[in-house]
């Protein structure tokens, strides 16, 4: 006979009451596989319900995999896994799996990347001046426009906004993202063009079609940091050739290229992350130059190719790439609407093809609704203007913090002046060692900053911090140049004392 | 001096008149790369403008590319890669790159699979009854419900809708596809679940993760046929296994397994496409043993899971998973908004946390606003009364085609019975050599079927045909299945003649 008893005075509907005793009975081993359960009529008089509770009972107790039932016939016990998972329960013991993962994973993003995505720095709510933080601030999002365009698309395009994409990506914006390529000087027509998940998932479809486990890339030192685990999960190579004032150093990337078999040379000509350089026209040429003598093809990452605030336009690599050597990757996310995972690869159409090919094997295609949204946003001139509103934001800001630093920060401390993008660097004169400790006391002060170790594969041996105005209004950027200021010089002081110097 | 003329009467503004016959003069080599434009002033007087005129046409030349200035000195030509394209351009002649790209290309999603992507079959537009297309029907999508979504998303969360997401998913979609899991027996919880980029992507995360060029999987023949161009892509070898009316041979599983050390079986428990069988609850049962015993994990692909429209429902395998080795896969694609891309991913804690990891790095996340919508279209019920409306649909479908087959087919041609899910799966008397002349002959008839050997590695001695009853109405069915009748009747009879039998 089954221990159930009914509470009648709980809130709980009875159906729940009898299939949670039932679980726990299967639970604490008084029910065993095989078992049978009393009839629905059985049971329904026994604890005094109606019968089709037990019966709404009973299909909850199988939905949960706890029961069988031969048709016709009696219900019986079955082997169940385990108890569905409670928040609770979760937080005490994980699963027993028979298969030791971490032996079965063959690939992986590195064990630093795979704790920070563990711990989930992609949560909000910090209250700090946030520095670190590098997207398009959400407070100057164009939010009407958005809700606006999303609607337009959902009423006049109908199901197709809805439907599988071509893997190329939603053909009006293929055509829209040609038109403004065109107008960076990019000559590029509609099939040189593909609609990506963001500039990341760009640049990894790239990595996959042109790259094996063990091959080599250039990679400028310092970085965009999450480029690095990326090349971890292709087991791919980084050689790394130093960033100088103007971009990266020629002369060495002219070296490695002798010496090495590089597939690829990456690199940001504008506003690069973390530095924040621009390079000028000559370096640009002289780049293309090198790399058709060594016929390597070169990935121009233009993640910030509309954040050019300051100054006369520089154009694109790509701009001169006669020799068809340039994979150009774009996107709207350091802009705006970064979730919407938009961005893009112009190529030659024999890439653009394949890479298509790879997307489609992938994923199928990028999100259809997120591509419409975007062309609409675009066509109706509602980007220009957005762009126009931040640019003037920036320049602000931007000055506001090139100001801040001249009057807070000892004056050994150099850093970068840059033209547009929202990134600056700082070179430190004490050791690369020092970076966690000091990325804390500023964090204590309020300041969160970004470590310069993590653009590197190698780490260099003096310490460094990017600053991003991405996200801080003015008042807050001169506040967070006085903490830096004063955090920095204190442990001048300290270390002073501590030498004896 | 330049050749400039302005045509008075052209409706083309004077400046874009200038622009474009400079450009044409340096792409006809009258002006050379090093040549000096006049300045601004002078070129004003000459052709008659107001001097801001050729300011602004200047700006417009340097844009495209073709021009260089040095701060306060003249304005030269400069070494241009070739004309912004223009369509006319683009079907004439394609970039001479300097680089072999097939060579350069060190994966490949396969020759078919490349052709298949180029010829672009993802357009529609086709007048014939399509038994090929397998994607829920458009025509029954609960657009208002979806708009509605939408909005509540973009007035509600605000900016989070348009940030980058958690890269495991947006928070409350895990949490509700935990929930739905549980409601299919899945004991999992939120930290258990992945949302990716549709089930395509999700496959792919697992593959990424677990998989190194060379290593093998074992798959049902016939399988997913877009399985086999992301497997080439990944340089993995498929074993085999052949598909019984019961599902994936178990015997034969066991001998593979034996032989072979594959990292990975995969199978489609529910409306298997392309065969449309489901397995029972003792297969599942079987399944799991044999790959506990082996230590081999499961990739469990639930693409139809909500699609059980006949008969009693059968669970998981990922419900029986007390070893901790099935990676369960589902998505929305199959039933609702495909463009959107959602799907997730139901396994340990371990491996989730690792593929957190690998999506990261590949594309920092999902789109967030598609995810929040779909989270919303669950939470409000709206998913559920809309399931309830698509499976009435669907078994009148099923049952139509069932019918059809019955009335039109020939008596030696087999074909499966789904109880769920869309596709059905006929096994014909000819060669596999034949299926390309009948699937033409039945195009030119009017009805779009899907050939067999698109779902092997290795074809089979049979011909195959895979039939879809998702975007086709029950009157169209019937028509279709008369007319596949009456061509598959005319071979039998044409066959007979040609051989005297």
């Amino acid at each position: 006979m089954l221990l159930i008893e009914l509470d009648p005075h709980s809130e709980r509907p009875a159906y729940l009451q009898i299939r949670d005793r039932v679980v726990e009975l299967v639970d604490l081993g008084a029910l065993s596989p095989g078992d049978r359960l009393p009839p629905t009529r059985v049971l329904a008089e026994t604890v005094g319900v109606h019968r089709s509770t037990v019966v709404r009972a009973y299909d909850e107790i199988r939905a949960l995999g706890y029961l069988e039932s031969r048709s016709g016939s009696y219900t019986t016990v079955r082997r169940r896994a385990r108890r569905p998972a409670t928040s609770e329960m979760a937080a005490e013991s994980d699963r027993d799996s028979i298969i030791d993962w971490a032996e079965a994973a063959r690939a992986s993003t590195g064990d630093r990347h795979l704790r920070a995505v563990g711990a989930s720095p992609f949560a909000k709510g910090t209250e700090a001046i946030d520095f670190d933080r590098l997207t398009a601030d959400p407070a100057l999002a164009p939010m009407d426009e958005i809700r606006s365009c999303l609607r337009r698309v959902m009423s006049s395009s109908e199901d197709a906004a809805l439907e599988y994409a071509d893997p190329s990506g939603w053909p009006p914006l293929r055509t829209g993202i040609a038109a403004r390529l065109r107008s960076h000087g990019v000559a590029v027509d509609d099939d040189e063009v593909l609609i990506t998940n963001g500039a990341q998932g760009a640049i990894d479809l790239i990595l996959r079609l042109l790259f094996r486990r063990g091959d080599a890339i250039v990679v400028e030192a310092p970085t965009y940091g999450t480029l690095h685990p990326l090349l971890e999960l292709h087991g791919i190579r980084p050689l790394e050739v130093p960033m100088t004032d103007h971009g990266m150093d020629l002369h060495g990337l002219e070296n490695l290229l002798d010496d090495h078999a590089p597939r690829l040379v990456y690199t940001m000509p504008n506003f690069h992350n973390p530095t924040g350089i621009t390079t000028d026209q000559r370096h640009r040429e002289r780049l293309l130059e090198v790399c058709e003598a060594h016929r390597i093809p070169i990935l121009e990452d233009g993640f910030e190719e509309e954040m050019k605030y300051f100054g006369r336009a520089v154009l694109p690599i790509k701009s001169m790439d006669s020799g068809g050597i340039v994979l150009y990757v774009g996107t709207f996310s350091k802009v705006v609407f970064p979730g919407f995972r938009v961005g893009w690869i112009a190529a030659p159409r024999e890439v653009i093809r394949r890479l298509a090919a790879v997307q489609h094997a992938s994923n199928l295609a990028s999100s259809t609704i997120a591509q419409a949204a975007a062309d609409r946003f675009c066509r109706r001139g509602a980007f220009e203007l957005y762009l126009r509103r931040i640019h003037r934001v920036y320049r602000c800001r931007m000055r506001a913090m090139l100001g801040g630093l001249e009057r807070s920060l000892p004056p050994d401390i150099r850093w970068t002046r840059p033209v547009g993008g929202y990134t600056l660097w700082l070179t430190l004169t004490e050791p690369v060692e020092a970076e966690d400790e000091i990325v804390h006391s500023l964090l204590d002060a309020g300041v969160r900053v970004a470590p310069g170790r993590a653009f590197y594969a190698n780490p260099p041996r003096r310490a460094h911090l990017r600053l991003c105005i991405a996200c801080v209004d003015e008042r807050s950027i001169e506040e967070g140049c006085e903490i830096l200021g004063r955090i920095l010089k204190g442990r001048r002081i300290r270390s002073s004392v501590a030498t004896g110097t």
